[in-house]
Order: C-alpha cells, then sequence, then structure tokens
C-alpha cells in the first residue's frame, strides 16, 4: 500500500491528492470517485451508490471528519457480516397524513435517511408539516446533510439519530445513550441558513479520538472513568469508562443532556420499533451484538415544517435575516472572536474544502486503499 | 400585613397555612383559592381564571418556586401598566392542516398557553401532528403543564417559550437569549410518564435567586460578567453580567447550549412574529421595553404527536416501559443515588405538596397578602 500511497505525492494536477506533513490532501471529487466505486461493487444500485457517497462526502467537507470516509471500511465490513443490505427493501409501514414509519431494510443509513427526509418534505407539502420515525437503519453520516436537504423548499429540517450506548446518563455508572445528535437546519433570506448539528454530549467522540492519536489528555467534564469518577484519561472509554452528556455533571446541568440524549433515543427507536439505549447496534461489526434486542438496527427521526403553514416566507426570513445579524454583531467577549451563527464553521470549512482539498489522516487514507484494494478498484 | 401573616400560626386545620422557620406552608387548595380570586378581580374570565390559576399552582405544586404564584403580582403588575388584557381576544391568525399561528393578545400567557396546546392536539387527532407557534403573549408559568396536556390523549406533547435576555450566547459579552426552556412528555404504560422540562442554560434563574438570597457563591460555570469572564459573583446578573448557556464554556460545549436556546427562540418568536433576542419584553413591569421591537409579545411553541400516528400505543407504551425500567436500574455511581427519569423529582414533588402543602418563603407570601389587600380579598 505505500508504495501507491507515496506515488500521489506531487500528482496534484492529475489526481487531485497530495500529502502535507502527515495528512493527505485530496480533491472532493477523487473522494467521491473512490467511494462511489466502492458502493457499487458492494451492490449498492448506482442512484443509492451517488446519494451514499454524497452524504459521506459531505461530513468530510464540512470538517466533521470522524462522520465521513473515515467509516467507509466499517460500512464495507457491517455488509460483510450481513448486518448492512447493498439493495434493501425501504418500506413505509405505517402513515397519517402529518407522520410516517420507515423500515430501512437493513440499508446503509446514508441511503435510508435521504429517502425518510424526503417523506417528512412530500408531506409537509401537503398538510405543512411531515414527521418520520425510522427503523432497521444504520450509520447515516452527519445529520446536517439530512435536515438541509428542507432548505431549498423554504422549510426548516429536524434530523436526530441514535448511536451505540457510549454515555452514562447522569449519576449512572453503566452507558446507556448514544451521542445521539440533534439538528435543525433553519432557511434564512440573504443570510446563510442556521444550521445548528450537535451531539448531547458535552464533546463528540470523535474529539476525544484526536486526542487518543495525540496521546493528550481529556479536559475535565469530557467522560467519567468505569466507577464513574470523573478522569482525563482519553482512553477511559476502552476501559468501561463513559462520554458525558451536555452539562458535565448535575451542578452544571447533565440532567438535561440526559433528557435531550434519552428524547433523541425515544423520538428515533421507540416510536419506529428500532432499538434503543443499551441494545442499539455498535458500529464496529467485530463487537457482538447486544442481547435480548427489543427492535430492528438503529432509529432515526426526521421533521419537516414548511415556512408558509406558519407565516410568509418573506416575513419568516426578513426576521430570520435581523436575528442572524443581530448576534452576529454582538459585543464579543474578545475582539478576535466575534459570536458565531450555528452552522459558520462547518459552511466556512465546506467552502474551504471545495477548494482546496480535504485533508485525511494518514490512516484513514491507508484504510480508503485497502477498501479499494478488496475490490479491485483503480485509484 | 405582619397581623394578618402571624394570624395563620397554628391554624393548618382550618386555614391549610402554617409556618415552618423562614417558610410558610400553604394548601393548594387555599392558595388556589387565593389566586383564583385575584385574577377574577383583574377581570378574568370565570373559566379563564380557573386555567390561569391552575397552571401558575402546578408549578409550586411541582417544586418549580419561582415560576408559581411567587409570579402572581408581577403578573398583576404587568396587568396594572396595559401590558396584560384580562379579557384577550385570542386569534387563530393562520394554520394548515397540521400548524397554526396564534395572537394571544397580550393575554396571560397562563390562559393562552393552554388555549394553543388544545389546538395543536386537535390537530393531531385529525392528521397526526399538530404544532402551534404563538406571538403576542405573556409568561405561561412551567412548559410541563402545557406539554402535559397531551398526555392523556395517547400523545407526545413539546413545549417551548422564549424569554426575556439573560444569557449570553457563545464568546458573547452580551445578554441576547432567556433561559428559553423546552419540555417533552412522554406517555408510557404501567411507569410514570417521561417529562423533561428543561431550561437551555446551565442552572436556572430561580436556583441563582436562591444563592442570593441565602448571600452564597454561585459555580463557576453559571454566570459570566460585564466582560464575560467567568464569575462565582451571585449578583453579576445585575452588574451587566449574564447567565450561560447549557455546556457553561466553549470546551464543555455552550455552542449547543447557545443553538438550542436560539432554535426555542426561533420556533417561539421568528416562526410566529413574536419578538425574539434582546427584544423579548422584560418581565418586570418596572422595566423599560426595548427598543424598535421588531414583533409583538413573547413568543411559545407547542407541539402534539399521536403515538398511533407512528405505531400502535400499546407496542410503543410497553417499549416505553421497558426503556423507564432499563434506565432507573441501570448500575448507579453512588448506590444511595439511584438513576432518575426525567420528571421523576417534580412528581415526588407533587405528590408530597398535594398532601402536605406549599412550602412559600417569607417574601412570596407577603407578596400574595399584599396583592389580595389591592383587591380587598379576604384572607
Amino acid at each position: 500500500m505505500k508504495g501507491k500511497n507515496t506515488a500521489f505525492v506531487g500528482e496534484f494536477s492529475t489526481f487531485s491528492g497530495y500529502f502535507c506533513g502527515m495528512e493527505m490532501i485530496v480533491g472532493h471529487k477523487k473522494l467521491e470517485q473512490l467511494v462511489e466505486s466502492v458502493f457499487i461493487a458492494m451492490g449498492c444500485l448506482p442512484e443509492q451508490a451517488r446519494t451514499a457517497t454524497e452524504v459521506l462526502v459531505a461530513a468530510d467537507l464540512r470538517g466533521i471528519d470522524s462522520h465521513g470516509v473515515a467509516r467507509l471500511s466499517g460500512c464495507v465490513r457491517l455488509w460483510e457480516v450481513g448486518r448492512v443490505q447493498a439493495q434493501p427493501l425501504i418500506n413505509l409501514v405505517h402513515e397519517t397524513p402529518s407522520t410516517a414509519v420507515v423500515d430501512g431494510g437493513s440499508g446503509l443509513g446514508l441511503v435510508v435517511a435521504p429517502h425518510a427526509m424526503q417523506i417528512a418534505i412530500e408531506k409537509a407539502k401537503l398538510v405543512g408539516t411531515g414527521w418520520v420515525s425510522v427503523k432497521n437503519s444504520n450509520h447515516f453520516g452527519i445529520a446536517a446533510y439530512h435536515a438541509m436537504m428542507a432548505l431549498p423548499h423554504d422549510m426548516i429540517g429536524i434530523v436526530m439519530t441514535n448511536a451505540s450506548a457510549l454515555v452514562a446518563p447522569t449519576f449512572s455508572a453503566e452507558r446507556l445513550l448514544g451521542t445521539n445528535p440533534i439538528c435543525v437546519a433553519i432557511p434564512a433570506g440573504e443570510e446563510p441558513a442556521f444550521v445548528g448539528d450537535m451531539a448531547t454530549t458535552t464533546a463528540a467522540n470523535g474529539k476525544l479520538e484526536i486526542l487518543q492519536r495525540k496521546q493528550e489528555a481529556a479536559p475535565i467534564g469530557w467522560i467519567q472513568d468505569e466507577q464513574g469518577e470523573a478522569t482525563t484519561d482519553a482512553h477511559a472509554l476502552k476501559k468501561g469508562g463513559a462520554l458525558l452528556p451536555l452539562g458535565s455533571d448535575r451542578t452544571h446541568g447533565s440532567h438535561k443532556g440526559y433528557a435531550l440524549g434519552a428524547i433523541v433515543d425515544i423520538f428515533s427507536a421507540v416510536l419506529s420499533g428500532a432499538n434503543y439505549g443499551p441494545w442499539v447496534p455498535p458500529f464496529p461489526a467485530y463487537v457482538p451484538m447486544p442481547e435480548n434486542q427489543p427492535g430492528q438496527g438503529i432509529g432515526h427521526f426526521f421533521g419537516a415544517m414548511r415556512i408558509d403553514a406558519f407565516r410568509t416566507t418573506e416575513d419568516f426570513k426578513s426576521n430570520m435575516d435581523n436575528w442572524i445579524r443581530r448576534f452576529r454583531h454582538s459585543r464579543p467577549i474578545d475582539p478576535a472572536q466575534p459570536v458565531l451563527i450555528p452552522g459558520d464553521p462547518e459552511r466556512e470549512t465546506h467552502a474551504r474544502r471545495l477548494q482546496d482539498g480535504i485533508p485525511l489522516m494518514d490512516g484513514v487514507w491507508d484504510d480508503l486503499l485497502a477498501v479499494a484494494e478488496k475490490f479491485s478498484i483503480k485509484i
């Protein structure tokens, strides 16, 4: 692999890929081509391979590296052990004018999620809002991709998903919740959209992985050890520890982060019939499935609300612009760090990486090459 | 007033009120009788006075003392200066099958909110879910009262409200958001309902007021001073400081608490046409209204989702019971402090106070007596 790897150096003009210190920088089109070839080789239908690729690479473009192509080899391994179906039967199993439950047919969440979000959008067109809970799915990339699907329709998009248990509720020594993100995307007029995309934990697992790689300590308030004591050991999760809900401890409101993570779990999985709490399937294919699972696969929740189901789109957007400008121009604590609107950092990263390429950690690139080799894909 | 006050000592059997140290303990029926008489004297219609009373005293019964009868004199003062209408014209100004915008007619939020939540419930009966954004309203007591209205209908209730600016977004030295609570009430089967009711700040303002009264310091992470520096001064808000969003600081995820508070503000006020951000009217009648207000009154947001719009109520409730039991019986860090389900502490306080009476701080009771005297109400 190393030979192939070094072959990229200096070939930026042709392959959009070059080394930069420890990082490999790859153009997004090159990356998309590789990812799409892998999904096609797995047996995905061309249109679904295209969608899954767009969702996955959107994470890398927006700077959420932990949810992008770094997950590709994991998806392939889940397919190899039969936990992901390349051509899933995605079924609408129940509906009312404003709601639906979708069975993802064990498909890639990267395919199931946009399908379900589209149903929410269609329902919102007809009755003002649409709400879809999904069972029997898998990892769906970044929530923001799906929530932002609502924006061109002048709708608010709301997306949640559960995930395998890494988080301890307040007072618990056990891990019972995933990092269970919530994303809300809200259109504006002249200003860019508001896109709040957040794990319901103090820190995302991806940030912890960065500290692990750098052999650095974690801030107090991110994790607890197996006994439930605060720790700075970035490796504590592997030793039976847990991530902490947003708020860190009871004094600082961790019971609120716990409640938010719980709401995501219930909307995504108890409403749909997916697995919840400690029974959510793990992402790594080598980790055994929890016993006595009460549902199917992992669960998601999607919502779309048409702006003009409430007031005129013009009035709303002009107020949103005013809201955004007032917040952006508020008096900062440090003049060098202005107040941000949710979505600002990801939008800036997206624009930069579209232009300059996507930096991949060395391990990630090697991983992609290994996947490509497995399917005899030429890079 | 003091004479009347002491007259209560020992009269528990007759008046359900007695002194206990610094606190006055009053039976909830006695308290409701007093509050209802005040709303009637203000000119509220009997049915609305009854509703407003039930909502207000529900806060005291559930232990959210800062949102209960302690607010009554403030409501009266808002009515005196014409900012609250005793007989509001509550109008449905726009609707689709699953949505509505309600103009609260400057009424008591205590009356407007149950009215709007009922509309959400009726829409959910017809099309699966109902979503109502409200403008031109006032303080609505505790969000949990309104969200829990969904429970007897086998629906999930979702409630938000904005409030006057006390909270600084991440990186801001200015206060731009209220404590903007979110409440989600979810029915279960044999287990009591899940009721997560939380301000999107690290600590509620009520907790800070308790520290102020006791002359105690606040934990680092609750508030910042006028320059945006962390402080333990519980009086910092009066000196230009601010409450902090859930997460406390950037390292511990305050940008997530800020995003949550912002979402509540936008759903409650930008969707409806109420005031948002720094323009939300202050609760104390003596504080001048912000200039150049972009909307009307304060804003709320209500949602109701019918369980059987997703799956059978039986399946959902049996899964919720399983969810609740698994979490409640998880391994605790300290065996003396079991893991709680959101809503447990409030439900226990409610049961206890129904039985034993509601403890009121001395100042609150004096305040109630002064209001009663203003309207020549006999206690």
